[in-house]
């Protein structure tokens, strides 16, 4: 099912993508993550309808933004999700979003979760700490977070880029690495996304208007009726 | 397929919903409407999948901005959507839905259709003039585009209230009134909904938390699996 001609951008591009989408294109922030966010949800539903209770990680960017999005919806779908936020949030739309989730009665964690935890109690990760604006290395306040997500028997899905990961060159730090079962990437792959050997790999963020779609190569595959994510492997 | 317990709502507590989800629920007003007009647009999907070119009637309200929301998905989705707005649009938001639409190389009309051109250009009207706060009469600078849509043979599907109709009461004036085809009720029904007669009724906006479905007795049907959009009759 992988569509030889799609392009992976590297992390110069995905950031000057973003720019032009909120610039040129007119969307405002608050449209983008919406969307990203749904098609995330509808991605983790067709690839494991059977979890029910999801850990959600959530960074302080944009990258958790998608992730608390990503948890309003799963829990319309009908899972059972719950936030960790390892950093407290600061922009007004990411607070905004976190309202909403404990409006949906999702629970926001107050301490780590320990690995045996994570392992007894979730059948399901969501990586929503860092995305594509990412540079290495992991800040200490999330490390304590990002060790028990790599050791955890928990199947992890990744928003984007697995946590961790260099964008471009994938993972640096060769003896411990996040390897997602599922990775989500947004408007179009990153070049990191070539080291991703899970089992699935969708594609979320049916909104390039194509004439963007045109300017950066992008060949995206055709998204079906009126789905919002792709599978392309 | 109708759900015999769904509640229809009157204006004054549409308008209080509307204004909880964006008050202590925490939605920003670019998510509801995202969303919503995503549910149009997967609404006309399913109802006319024939259908290629699409006339989009855009009002001065939040109504008028479902529509414009509805224009660029419909535009993903493989129509080929034009725009008019009788009433130049003031608010921010509305002016960048616009220019998403242009972004999108989707046609924004200068003059008002003429009755020949619409029923020859275009396979569905989409009235996205007036919602759940409009006051009948239909005011001086409406009145031609609403002419031409009551008289018209292309078919119309209405976004939340048949414009020009009593939220609550339905149609008023009943020498001469817009007979739908097509209904996507938005959150809930509104009273009016039920001197709807058309062939599909559809409800969308799969935004709705728990608590405040259950504060409004809203007894809304399932959503199934991803879809944003249900059909009630």
């Amino acid at each position: 099912m992988t569509s030889p001609t799609i392009r992976y951008l590297g992390q110069k591009d995905a950031i000057q993508l973003d720019e032009e989408l909120m610039g040129e294109c007119g969307y405002k922030l608050e449209q983008l993550m919406e969307l990203a966010g749904l098609s995330c949800a509808s991605s983790i539903l067709e690839a494991f309808p059977q979890a029910k209770k999801i850990l959600i990680v959530v960074g302080p960017g944009n990258n958790g933004g998608d992730g608390l999005v990503c948890a309003r919806h799963l829990k319309l779908f009908g899972y059972e999700p719950e936030i960790f936020i390892p950093k407290a949030l600061q922009k007004d739309l990411y607070l905004a979003l976190a309202n909403q989730c404990s409006t949906f009665e999702i629970p926001i964690l107050s301490l780590t979760p320990q690995l045996e935890e994570i392992n007894q109690n979730y059948h399901l990760i969501v990586d929503a700490l860092f995305g594509f604006s990412f540079k290495p290395p992991v800040r200490p306040e999330f490390s304590a977070i990002m060790t028990n997500m790599i050791n955890s028997t928990t199947p992890c899905c990744s928003i984007d880029i697995p946590s961790g990961w260099d964008v471009e060159k994938g993972p640096t730090e060769l003896s411990q690495y996040l390897k997602p079962k599922m990775l989500i990437s947004l408007t179009a792959p990153k070049l990191c996304a070539k080291f991703f050997n899970g089992e699935f790999h969708y594609l979320g963020g049916r909104f390039v208007p194509p004439k963007i779609e045109k300017k950066y190569d992008l060949n995206l595959p055709q998204y079906l009726h009126t789905t919002c994510c792709y599978r392309l492997s």
